[in-house]
This record gives structure tokens, sequence and C-alpha cells, in this order.
């Protein structure tokens, strides 16, 4: 790993047995919404960031209070990120907290709260 | 459905056998590179999608064959649309096609050209 590689994490929950396309579309708005964070936040990583080639990693939790416990640590660390709550128009209740998006921001930061967290 | 309701559809290959989180990341590749596209586009359209809650719809198709159909007649149409090309870094040779992104655009002039795909 470079030591100022930037990627975006993604962080799935893996609990509630979403359909493998409810799942993907999960990710892919934690993607969107943690990426207009991030622009907000480091315009210039963000940049580099896809310009690079977007390296995303997709990775799971069981629970939303571990969900909510890696929003909150980013947060306060103050690393760009996107909770996403689905509408509830479809597979779950309004108002579940699906995923989670980070960054693109540098890979090292988030690993320090990620590293333990397996890949989906 | 309203009859001018803009939505984003996201089409991914199922041929590939690619691993849960190596098929959501593809997804939010698409997802996130077709939004600029659509941004580019009109402006205005992707600014009420994003307003209204960003709806996705995840399809499948079974070939490289039947996605790079896929792509030619959206751009034929002139509706934004980013097809992926995966690094090829972990499971994939490098340059396979992976999946497509479409809009956000309006869902009646998607619809015509996806209406015959499955849910993935």
């Amino acid at each position: 790993m470079a030591v100022d590689e930037i990627k975006q994490v993604i962080i799935v929950r893996t609990d509630l047995d979403m359909g493998k396309g409810k799942l993907a579309a999960q990710c892919a708005h934690a993607s969107l919404m943690s990426y207009f964070e991030a622009e907000r936040s480091d315009k210039g990583m963000a940049k580099a960031w896809l310009d690079s080639g977007e390296k995303k990693i997709v990775l799971k939790v069981s629970s939303e209070e571990a969900l909510l416990k890696l929003f909150a640590a980013f947060q306060f660390k103050k690393i760009p990120c996107a909770l996403v709550t689905d509408a509830g128009l479809t597979e779950l209740p309004p108002g579940t907290k699906t995923a989670l998006g980070i960054g693109p921001w540098l890979a090292k930061e988030i690993d320090l709260l990620t590293i333990s967290l397996p890949l989906l």
C-alpha cells in the first residue's frame, strides 16, 4: 500500500437478509453520498481518488449497533462519511440503517477503524 | 410510477462469478460514474434525483455481449451512462467489463430498453 493511498470503504449490514440487488443498491447509495461528503471536505483528495481508479472496498458488519458505532467513530475523526437510511419502500422497515460509506480518504486513516472487519 | 419519475439503473454481469463484495463495488463504480455523466448532461435532472431519494434499481445480464449491446443502445439514445471496466487487480482479468450505470434519467426512457431484464 502506498503511504498516501486513497480509497473508499463501504460497510454493509449482513443481518438484514437483503437480496443481492438491494444490497448492491445500498452500497451504491453509500458510495455516492460519501463521495459528496468527501468532495465538500477535501476536493483535491476526491479528485485524486477519481483520477487514480476509484479504489473501493466493501466490508461487512452484522448489526445496526456495529454500523452506528463506526459511523460515530468516523464522524469523531472528522473523516467524511455517510450513513444510508432505507426509505423502506420494498424489503425493509422505513428508517433502517443499511450501510455506511467512508471517504474517499487516506487509506491508513480509514484502516485504523476498520482493520478488524471482514470483506463482504 | 409518476410520469416524470427519475431513477438510476445499474446493470451487472452475473456470469463472472464475482463475490458479493466485488459485485457491490462494481455497482458502486457504475453508480458514481454514471451520476457524473448525468450531471454533465442535465444538471437539473441529476439534482432532482438527489433531492427525491436517489432511486436505484439493480438488474442483471448474463454476458458481456448483452452488457455491450445495452451500452451502445443507451449511447445511441443519448441517455447518460457509464460502462465499468475492471482494473483486474483481484478476481478478474484486466479490462473485463463488469457493469453499466444508466442515469439518473427519466424512468420511462430507461425502461424502454431494460424492461425485459430481471432484477439482480
